[in-house]
């Protein structure tokens, strides 16, 4: 793990990294309180597709949980995304999902399938890895670990979290279940942590039906579902309250512990 | 309307009173911070069939909303409930929903229906009656309201909010759109303040696709539907501190105003 820039703003500091997984480089970012010594709560976030590690709603979740609970955030770029992919690339991407949108178009293609399945079996190793990376920070140690990560977030979260039991509690959504896909099925069953789900009604990648099977399939006795109006990027401001308060239920907060 | 009884206890003041509305008592209870004076949010509360206006979870809430948030609270009796019933009548009402949900009957007879009907037919003029009344006290006035009530206290809730503009927000739940309930299905599609709607996903007493078909109708642009494992009784303590949110975030705060 190799740390290419740090800046302090507002009392958080914010660090990126490459680490190298399997001979791929994959770049992060890392924010904690300025300052910070010790172990604390981590959160792990995982972007949605086309997105990367530094948009805006992450940037703006990591300092929350930084600043208002002493919380370590940590953010990757999927293989394929961010400093992985060609701006070229990452354009047609974000126009292929730009028209699926606009055709409500549920239905993938194979091709994308296959794409899917390849990322998905890449980021799941990058994720342990990473965690395995931060936990041996002074700053991060290896207090309770979370992870939210909604539609690809999901589709790569769910995998990973069935084969990680460091992670304590889950935020997950804008995902369902798709017939075929029974290695991701299998991977919902076996979760048991709590997980908080967020689904919007209208959808134009998800079937509502989907999403319920997916919200059923977790077998954790703690679990809630999210329903709201709206379509795949319209989920509403407070939900992101409501998903503070959920980590710092599960994961605590490092301002008490101290 | 007339106080028959006052105490504070840790800095909140409970009154009971009688209201008289169309020839019959109406008892209820309004809490608000010692000392309180000029104008609040108020929240009214309904409970939910078998139970009355002060039952633990109730005084709980409105002692949590009267102290942490400055609100007024007001319960009162629903017709054939609580000081309007006598203890035989309220022990074999018990003992019919327990049954019904040890059997997980979903059918209603002709006859509990009927008496549902009446019920809302009496209940909606009370709560209007309520409202008037405590507006005109000094340490309540004019301010935003909000209705909390599930199961029943939503069957009655939906009739009275669709029909009262005072209300400005509320929580629903454990209630599902029934075939043939034309009147409750019209007052829920004609609501369209802020809803949060908790639904509990093994509800003994109402169906999945009610629920849902419930939550579905309201005309509301911000509308959430919280679902959570369990029965109908088992609605998980951390929803009380999303209704606590919820109601702070559309009506303020008694606190921030003074």
């Amino acid at each position: 793990m190799q740390f290419t820039s740090e800046v302090t703003e507002m009392g958080v500091t914010e660090r990126a990294f490459d680490l190298v997984v399997d001979g791929d480089r994959v770049p992060g970012i890392i924010w904690a309180p300025e300052g910070a010594a010790g172990p604390r709560p981590l959160l792990l976030i995982g972007h949605g597709g086309t997105q990367h590690k530094r948009i805006d709603t992450i940037v703006s979740r990591a300092r929350t949980f930084a600043r208002h609970h002493g919380y370590a955030v940590v953010a990757i770029d999927a293989p394929g995304h961010g400093e992985r992919t060609t701006p070229e690339a990452a354009t047609a991407a974000r126009e292929a999902i730009t028209a699926r949108m606009a055709n409500r178009s549920r239905e993938r293609s194979p091709e994308d399938l296959r794409q899917a399945g390849d990322r998905t079996s890449k980021a799941v190793p990058e994720w342990k890895a990473t965690l395995d990376a931060v936990e041996k920070l002074d700053f991060v140690g290896q207090g309770p670990v979370g992870y939210w990560g909604v539609s690809m977030g999901t589709g790569i979260g769910v995998p990973f979290v069935a084969g990680e039991p460091r992670v304590k509690a889950a935020v997950f959504g804008l995902s369902g279940l798709r017939p075929g896909a029974e290695a991701f099925e299998k991977a919902a069953r076996s979760i048991t942590i709590p997980i908080e789900f967020v689904f919007q009604w209208h959808d134009q990648l998800i079937a509502r039906e989907a999403g319920i099977a997916l919200f059923d399939a977790f077998a954790s006795r703690e679990k809630t579902m999210h329903i709201n109006p709206g379509g795949h990027t319209g989920i509403p401001a407070f939900e992101r309250e409501a998903w503070e308060r959920f980590f710092v239920r599960h994961l605590g907060s490092a301002k008490a512990q101290e």
